[in-house]
């Protein structure tokens, strides 16, 4: 498939590539690039890469694909730092939570000898850094290419890559891309973020309180509000028009729960909550989570 | 403490208080009352109750303490038909996620000879129904108690049936209980259903991609929406006045997120992602959930 992999950027994404292309013999060598100096030493540590440099485009001309790993924000420089150093017929692709975006601080830097297919695992925790990775992080999981034609060569071979690491493929345009996981992803964490302020800001209740008292639903929230703030923060610009989409439509369906609510109109909402019992069983059905107590998250 | 215990509703948190009263030695003898004959018939072959019937009115004359499990808006019904046959002494509680609302609905059936000791477990799950119940499931876990007086006789025995059971006991107000419960629970629980219901509703995704790409957050948020509808759709009735006023806390606070990422002002954005995670770690800290990718819920 491709003999050396180089992924730049070596926290919980480009870790868990590292590991999970190792164990499934899915390249011959990996080679991790991260600007940090702490991350590089930790990566060494943790024995999960073949060459670890902090200078990326040291690294860039041995590579059959480079993958990029690092915040949304970041890929325009990083992708401008890098392709002059790439190699002739070699892959280019990132693993940005946003597409639409990612691709237009890219492409300026493009080269015609070079292909560039963007994508994105749908897998994650909420957990930061090299140490958080593991290799099976991407098994059964979806992952999206968006790439301009999903026929090409080089998208097939990535396709391949991802399916080799466990992972579903599926090809999309990313404008659809950005939509789709401005509602199953991207809200749900702004959502998240928001409330867990909200009740950290009451002052009718003490921080103390919302600590003991979690419990109640409130902890799965925060769990979701705990995931790397950089990366979100240029989510949510990076794909501000889907975002911003998807959450006014959020705020009018919330308004007209209020409403059941303040008018004791008990009907429609047991309707509502009838409805969204049902996706919850479609989710576990399609094997996205698990009905066990644990939601199936262990890991091995 | 008290010889026999009648549960009446044997659900999700009815059937664990069972199980949980038996695996502690709490009492002497659980007696179980379930208004639906299949219930009833699921809980005589699960066997965790010593007596099962359908009608309530037939045991409450041998029970020390009653405690009421059904959804906070049949609690006064419920009261309304079995206090008249309680036994003089015994002490009357209940499970509601809502206590203002439960209290002002059982009191004008109360009688001077019995007392009434509001509580509330912050434990659940998203199942309902008898099979659903564990005996572990208030383990470490905070139980809120309401009386008029703390150091009443009838109030410092129930906290100690509780911690009998595992359970961590709190005193407090129903007012504070309320506006503190609206917070890390009947909001998120009620943001979550909206947002799962606007996800199925964007005519731009369609419900086959909600499900497929769901692992990205959107799952959690299903997770929840999963809980009970009909208790649900009391708790919001029943505390509408704290739930209106945290929600739109919520809503403002969303607006301000909005704006910023309108705007791409990221620093505020990311100032607000960091404070969140923080609470997180509180949380963990506090043994409210675990740091384990299976958040420790795991049954045994």
């Amino acid at each position: 498939m491709f003999d050396t992999l180089l992924i730049v950027g070596g926290g919980l994404i480009g870790s868990s590539i590292a590991r999970a292309a190792k164990a499934n013999g899915a390249c011959k060598s990996v080679l991790i690039a991260d600007g940090s100096d702490v991350v590089c030493a930790k990566i060494t540590e943790l024995g999960i890469a073949d060459t670890v440099r902090v200078d990326a485009t040291k690294l860039a001309g041995e590579a059959d694909l480079v993958i990029l790993c690092v915040p949304p924000g970041q890929m325009g420089p990083v992708a401008a730092a890098i392709i002059p150093f790439m190699k002739a017929g070699a892959v280019l692709s990132d693993v940005g939570s946003v597409k639409g975006g990612v691709i237009k601080d890219v492409t300026p830097y493009m080269r015609s000898d070079i292909d560039f297919v963007p994508g994105h695992p749908i897998a994650g925790t909420e957990y930061s850094g090299p140490e958080a990775g593991f290799a099976t992080l991407f098994k059964d999981r979806w992952c999206i290419l968006t790439p301009d034609n999903e026929d090409d060569a080089a998208a097939q071979k990535l396709g391949e890559f991802w399916e080799a690491l466990g992972s579903k493929v599926a090809f999309m345009t990313a404008e659809r891309h950005d939509i789709v996981l401005a509602t199953t992803s991207h809200v749900p964490h702004l959502i998240a973020y928001t409330l867990v302020g909200t009740a950290v800001d009451m002052e009718a209740v003490t921080q103390n309180e919302v600590v003991k008292f979690s419990a109640g639903g409130f902890r799965d929230f925060t769990r979701i509000a705990a995931s790397d703030p950089v990366m979100w923060r240029d989510v949510f610009i990076e794909n501000k028009d889907a975002v911003l989409e998807v959450v006014d439509r959020f705020i009018e369906d919330l308004s007209a729960l209020k409403r059941a609510i303040r008018w004791e109109d008990g009907d429609p909402l047991l309707e509502h909550f009838t409805k969204t019992r049902d996706i919850r069983r479609k989710i576990v059905d399609a094997g996205q989570d698990s009905a066990d107590a644990d939601f199936g998250r262990k890991v091995d």
